[in-house]
């Protein structure tokens, strides 16, 4: 199914910067590690981040059944999941065009509850989001962490990209003042892994870890 | 005011990563780039990320005064601002106890628009969070800029931040299993500043720049 925008989805702010492709959606949720979730809960709207990973074209959530939250997205409430990657810092010779460059994706809808097997599959996906290949190497959930745990599918049904990359965009009057102008790449970056206190000096680092620190984008 | 927390924004879930200290709060703050804020539009929720700044007991958000969430907000509509740092992954012997090391902060309240000198210094306070010392250098705004530019100020009132830190937590009687566990910091790291395609190629980084490329962290 391609996301598709509705008249709630349409990027009215900058147009030109809304981005409808499913892959392009596909992309930035992959490449993010935190959503922000909104729900509404006495007429206040509360933002809470939370990991989550993409499965084809739905987000999984994951958190404790006690959660607020939780509770309030299984039981229908309307949400919306977004996803920020920031990519840099965007300095044009006016204070009026400085910029950040980005991606993001702002999904609309009401989620469902997973259970059983499809449960099971969404906690390893979770798990292989974080890192990939990591939930074929730790120990896998019992049935009391599998009761406590409550899994989350949003579909990616109503939804919208937005980008802005690139340089500055300066009026042309402005281009000949003597001001820098440009950008300042950001990303994500991995720094050393760090073993917990009880690991054993002599264990190496597993295939997961070793794999994701070798992919580690500079920025 | 010290952020104080009420029903609202006291944290339920794991209680003991909630903090309510003010200091803790504008530290992250000051330490975010983008904020995700949430409004309701006929029922629905939205989740948008925006560039912002703290200016004391207060955070500051800007966009274009066209923007239906910058007009939704100045006309009082309920919000929650939230700004989230992600530090590291968290991986543990068992699946059910990989999380994230993350600093984040929940604000509930309501906006208010900005006029005249207060809105001019706060526009420099948004440039400067961006790239400290940047709005010295910039051209400034000029009236039809600014009668462009709507910004609003939110209040720090109803506040609390979570924060999660240091190595997983395993169950006693996984940590005798032949399975890696630690963390692996991730911080938002500076690339090398790319200048835009019209900057001379003899033109300096201005102290702005060299000065945030010289404090960007590692992780």
């Amino acid at each position: 199914m391609v996301p598709m925008p509705t008249r709630r989805t349409t990027v009215r702010r900058v147009p030109h910067r809304g981005v409808y492709d499913r892959e392009v959606v596909h992309a930035i949720l992959d490449a993010g590690k935190v959503a922000h979730v909104g729900f509404v809960h006495d007429a206040q709207p509360f933002v809470i981040p939370i990991a989550y990973a993409r499965d084809g074209d739905r987000i999984l959530l994951h958190g404790s059944g006690g959660s607020r939250m939780m509770r309030a997205l299984a039981a229908g409430a309307p949400a919306c999941v977004t996803v920020t990657i920031v990519d840099g810092l965007v300095l044009a010779r006016s204070v009026f065009h400085h910029s950040m460059n980005y991606r993001s994706v702002v999904a609309l809808g009401t989620a469902t509850k997973l259970d059983g097997k499809e449960k099971a599959a969404a906690l390893e996906t979770l798990v292989d989001a974080l890192v990939p290949g990591r939930s074929a190497e730790a120990r896998g959930p019992n049935p009391a962490e599998m009761a406590a745990t409550m899994i989350l599918a949003f579909p990616l049904e109503e939804a919208s990209a937005k980008v802005r990359s690139g340089p500055p965009v300066d009026d042309p009057e402005d281009v000949p003042l003597p001001i820098w102008a440009g950008t300042i790449p950001l990303a994500l970056q991995c720094g050393q892994p760090q073993a917990a206190p009880d690991v054993p000096d002599d264990a190496p680092l597993p295939p997961s870890v070793a794999g994701l620190i070798r992919r580690s984008p500079a920025p």
